[in-house]
């Protein structure tokens, strides 16, 4: 993670809003073979690693019948991420992007998003494939994934 | 929105944790036909309403580039909804079913996903296609969408 301080040029950075708006739990957290975040694969299409959810034990009854699902999508929290860069360069690009045009962790609010296969259950969690994020990213929600409203394989993108 | 007094047989209510983990920021607000909850369609499949995205002027800057997209997600924030139901039984079903098999605002995090087609932008915002939240519902994040990694036309559900 670059240090606050690292800006690349053409960046923006902003002002964020003097207070809060909401409040989060992490309700879990996700375990992958990714130790750092140099390991982590660019995104879960470069990725078949398999990853665990484990749950804090009062929230695991709110997995009952996700087993009747193919894929879910994981909401998780980037911690390590700077909140305040609204433009930003990734080196693969080599020009400015606006944030919300880029799955950055770097964003307002750092919430990730994960569509991921389900593999199997356990006592306090469920087994996934197609992880990205570092071991022990805090987890925020898991959602069944519906194709009718969440699969759009003709989307175009640059 | 049930009051929170308000609790369905087979629904299960859990004591949430004692303190909060992260904070948000809302970034924004999504302008929909519908003034009411009960206006709201069941889903985004379930709606082709038109709504518009509207970004704090500080965080504008954010969309460029995104008209290079064809769909995007908003993930918001259901500040209306209860956190502590962990099992509920929705009105069509009957029956228990896990909140994180759920699609609902109820939920320990009342974060709500929607994929949407991206129309048009505006001076601090942009025009979208299948929104189904209610008017002034505040915005969390945009992301957009990859079909390489969000698409799964061939996920099951029940």
């Amino acid at each position: 993670m670059a240090a606050k301080s690292d800006i690349r040029p053409g960046e923006v950075a902003i002002a964020l809003p003097p207070a809060f708006d909401a409040r989060v739990y992490f309700i879990g957290r996700i375990r992958t073979p990714f130790k750092r975040r140099e390991d982590c694969p660019r995104s879960t299409a470069a990725s078949d690693a398999i990853g665990r959810v484990e749950l804090d034990p009062r929230f695991v009854a709110g997995l009952k019948d996700l087993e009747l699902y193919s894929h879910a999508f994981l909401l998780y929290w980037m911690d390590e991420a700077r909140r305040d860069l609204i433009q930003q360069v990734p080196a693969h690009l080599g020009h400015p992007r606006g944030t919300f045009a880029l799955r950055s962790p770097v964003r307002p609010n750092p919430v990730a998003l994960a569509a991921v296969e389900i593999l199997g259950f356990e006592e306090a969690g469920m087994v996934v494939r197609n992880v990205d994020c570092v071991d022990g990213t805090p987890l925020v929600d898991i959602k069944p994934y519906f194709a009718s409203t969440d699969s759009f394989p003709g989307a175009t993108r640059p």
